[in-house]
């Protein structure tokens, strides 16, 4: 733990974003503090009848960043951010701390005196349900109980737009989405995520063991999320990057992880990983266990299987992806594909069910892996093993064979009030996507979807996170509840932190298009907000309000680098004279200086207006600063 | 002409795509070469009846690159690309070449002395119908003629789709796409481009003195095309790199280019392009116009704007913007948005309306054009000056109205028999772009749309080439003829050489995606030929079969530089032990060893291959090369 292999403390992202600042909202019925991120504008200018009026506006934004961009936090990845949920999870009284690990490969691996360096000093012990205890949040959910995290993400998810009052008008308008018979009430309360929690229809993927993370739900009547994976392999990478691209990634807007290595060290990776991670870290377990077994697929087990789910457990992980739809029945339904197989996970069990001819043993050991899930409460993340891989095997016998069995295997998980999320495809032409969108929800109750992209066309490689983020934004309308990011690297090499940012970066866009097209109340604030500072010429206030602050500013910079630009009243794109919003204020403030309220001068006083705007020289522009 | 002001050859990108060769096909109702670009790939092997069969194929794809990527071209842009349309134009007898421009601002800029180290040295003097004649490719049409144009167009659009022989299954296999009403036939024939240009459904813009384009062709039952803009600005840029930037968009993809240059020389930068462009060029007239008026919108007058279309038309610009829906008492609708008015030219007219009191000179005088355009074949491209700069302004009263004028001036323009397309918004959520699609086509009676974006959040500067990627690929889908697109820089700054690739290569996903899922026939050849050379490791051909092979080819050299690992079974982000192609071809070529056929061996013979292949020790690999 004390070498260079270590991630320190001045390797990891912590610089605030551009004049916002933390805020925390308390709760009602707990004593929680939800954090959010606050970005403070310049005076905005509205007229008024007639008059100018200026008004300071700040707009809350929903924040992924954790303590990193909090100023007040000493941040120090040798001991890991606060878990702050701790005290929440001991206070139910359903856990109990164990002595010591459960699982016999993280005992074998704590004896490794060579595996010290890289070791992370773990202060708490892993914690497990009592014994015949339940401690999912949907178990919770459906006894009728709100907990503090669900507290945490009513508060969360509204982003303060329950509460704006110093807004003008034109942040608060905002269209009436279409959003395919999902039910998004106008403001989140508490109530109506314990309810869709325990209907299934969202999940809370918060693992005991991971007491770091801030409370986020994942289902179709919320903001839409987004994950990033990143993951070390044989090839290439290592812990520290690893850990600074978690970091990074949350900085961007990731709203949960995985962890996808299988590499050397995944183990002491993971740790670092989650010990550092404010948001939910999900995994595919079958990865390490086969690792475990020198990558020969057919000597899996389920015994290693096992103990593999509970060594991460233990750890912390929130999700697991786990392929058990994989049936061996299944696999001949992709022989004629273009790309067959394309999920690790789905290819190694395809694998192990052809040379044994037996059934996939995740699906014949399902019962035993809910009775896992529950006593750490990690969600079930199952996996999409016959995803399609190319535009040609959309949407086929495999894919939807799977589907309808992994909606079978919801229902058992919901019998053992284990939350349950569905992940999806892969490579879709934009005609196939509702299709593919609407079977989900229909085969698997309602369960949240967690799609990765999809991907609209195959000929772009070197910009998947384009022809993904196409069809991320079109399925997050009609009802994906996560997406998962795919990086200009997909299908070519691994992602470094600029991929893993414009990965992240295309999939904010995604899910927040998403959220303007289902009209989520509140959603269009940033927008609004936003093209008045355009219009405005408001620059500063452009990008501190936009997704990435230093891109837009360093390509305005660009072109127009003086400082003097920043508040220039035109843009270097159309120059002064050609610049239409300049054009446009000339009009309104023409009227607002002669004390005409705009919308009439411009309805009936239209003849006298005219004349007077010539007869004092047509270029009027007063600047009211 | 002779100065470094002028662009030379060794700036121009005149380098082959890799394994890329320009084809040409003959016509057979004309003596037409039609240019086409053929991708070789490495031997394909497919399985058939368990005998592995290699097959040579090759993929041919739509080019827009002209000469510049030809090597038996000889590139001079001192002397521009060759007229390959002169002789079509002549030979239909309703031409006369003019001893001088018309134009006289041109005349006046001929004898300017200090302009004569720019100035391009014409060869051609100026075409012009003959008195009482219209040259536009609507008229041929409605008279039933099928013009070299014509034919070239549809053999181009066909892209070998209907030859095809040597290509195994897997690259003929299309999912049959939805298409909204368009009627897509499996085969275009000449008949059919004639037909829908004499419907006002798609139009070819190719004015008489631009001879050096390609006919191409824009309507929604064709391949959705793309348009990039370039130009100067007061602010920045060079003549030199203009032409450059018009070239280079043509090389990654763009279907015309519009040149919206508002600063110095835009005549003399105007025919640089021109006479260097393989695809169509657009302007916006009242730009120029307006610089004649020393910026001064009131100045603006009839005769200024008129002879300012003439003296394009006579360079030979194929299509103008024309914002003669832009009407005085719609103005005022605009009063109450976030953004105001965001068309430069929007802005200009509405300024100009407003000072004078009066309508649009561009509505007043809308006949009078149209008799103009139709001596040169120009086609309308009726501006959409009060489309929404903002979601907020989306869809609303201002752009509807406006909309419903530019219907009505259709049919005048169709009256005419001049070509008409109409332009589109901007900025929109994701679940009004349909309403916005549907609500032209029914106004417009059926004219192309040719939209900017949309863009569907406002909250990525930065990032605006995918926000509107996003809108583009789904109106695309829903019967957008041609898609404007926006580069990174849009809102912040002036495209770069990276810039234009970026926003052009995005523009090719949207326009690509929509054709896979409105269904053109052969649109998915290039999409599973991709898809195949990934599942068979044939990397260089994955590289050479996308969109951008540098950067795909860039992406994977970083991770795994080695030749080598061009040819690798496995690639960077899995390693050898989790790739799930591997895993999979491992399965199917066992098949073939053993002389089975996969289908059969996997649905009936599980058990018995099994048991085999554990028993030839599972990892079995065995290269057929």
């Amino acid at each position: 733990m004390k070498t260079q292999q270590v991630p320190q403390h001045e390797k990891i992202s912590t610089r605030p974003f551009p004049r916002s600042k933390k805020i925390t909202v308390k709760g009602k019925l707990h004593d929680i503090n939800v954090a959010m991120r606050e970005i403070e504008t310049d005076d905005v200018r509205t007229i008024v009848n007639g008059e100018v009026k200026k008004e300071k506006v700040s707009v809350t934004v929903y924040d992924t960043s954790g303590p990193y961009t909090d100023p007040s936090k000493n941040i120090d990845v040798l001991k890991g951010i606060e878990p702050i949920r701790a005290n929440w999870i001991a206070d139910r009284g359903d856990v109990e701390e164990l002595k010591n690990f459960s699982s016999s490969f993280t005992l074998s691996q704590e004896t490794k005196s060579e595996l010290n360096h890289i070791r992370f000093e773990r202060t708490r012990k892993p914690f497990r349900a009592k014994p015949g205890m339940n401690v999912s949040q949907m178990h919770y959910a459906k006894k009728g109980i709100i907990t503090p995290e669900m507290e945490y993400i009513a508060i969360r998810e509204n982003q303060r737009a329950d509460e704006i009052k110093n807004h003008s008008r034109d942040l608060l308008f905002q269209h009436k989405g279409e959003s395919f018979g999902a039910a998004i009430p106008k403001i989140i309360t508490p109530e109506f995520v314990r309810n869709e929690v325990a209907l299934g229809r969202a999940i809370i993927p918060n693992n005991i063991n991971h007491p770091e993370s801030e409370p986020m739900i994942i289902g179709r009547n919320f903001l839409v999320k987004i994950n990033a994976n990143i993951g070390n392999s044989a090839v290439t990478s290592s812990i520290e990057e690893e850990v600074e691209k978690a970091v990074w990634a949350c900085r961007w807007g990731a709203d949960t992880i995985m962890d996808l290595s299988t590499g050397k060290n995944i183990h002491e990776t993971r740790e670092w990983i989650i010990r550092n991670s404010p948001v939910p870290i999900g995994t595919v377990p079958i990865y390490q266990a086969l690792e475990k077994v020198g990558g020969v697929a057919e000597d899996l087990t389920w015994e290693i299987y096992r103990d593999t789910l509970i060594e991460q457990a233990e750890q912390g992980v929130d999700y697991f992806t786990i392929h058990a739809g994989v049936l061996l029945r299944y696999v001949p339904l992709t022989a004629k594909r273009v790309t067959g197989i394309v999920s690790r996970g789905g290819s190694i069990l395809a694998k192990w069910c052809l040379s044994h001819h037996k059934e996939n043993f995740l699906y014949t050991h399902f019962e035993e892996i809910c009775e896992l899930m529950k006593q750490y409460d990690v969600a079930f993340s199952l996996g999409d093993g016959l995803r399609p891989g190319a535009i040609a095997d959309a949407n086929d016998a495999a894919q939807f064979a799977e589907l309808k069995t992994l909606g079978e295997l919801t229902k058992v998980a919901w019998k053992h009030e284990v939350q349950t999320m569905i992940e999806g495809p892969g490579h879709v032409p934009m005609h196939m996507i509702k299709e593919n969108m609407d079977l989900q929800l229909k085969e698997c109750g309602e369960a949240p979807f967690y799609t990765l992209g999809p991907l609209t066309t195959d000929i772009a490689p070197g910009y998947d996170h384009i022809t993904s983020g196409i069809g991320a934004a079109m399925i997050g309308w009609f009802g994906c509840a996560m997406l998962c990011y795919v990086t200009p690297k997909e299908h070519l090499g691994l992602p470094d932190k600029k991929d893993v940012k414009d990965g992240v970066i295309t999939y904010k866009i995604a899910a927040h298009a998403a959220d303007l097209a289902k009209g989520h109340p509140g959603a269009q604030i940033r927008d609004n907000a936003l093209s008045k500072a355009r219009f405005d010429f408001r620059w500063e206030d452009q990008f501190n309000l936009s997704l990435d602050p230093d891109t837009a500013k360093a390509f305005h910079d660009e072109t127009l680098p003086a400082d003097g630009a920043k508040v220039a009243h035109f843009c270097s794109m159309c120059g002064p004279k050609f610049c239409s919003m300049k054009i446009t204020q000339e009009v309104r403030e023409y009227a607002a200086q002669h004390n005409l309220i705009e919308e009439k001068v411009l309805e009936e006083g239209l003849n006298e207006m005219s004349n007077k705007f010539v007869s004092e020289g047509s270029q009027l522009y007063v600047s009211v600063e």
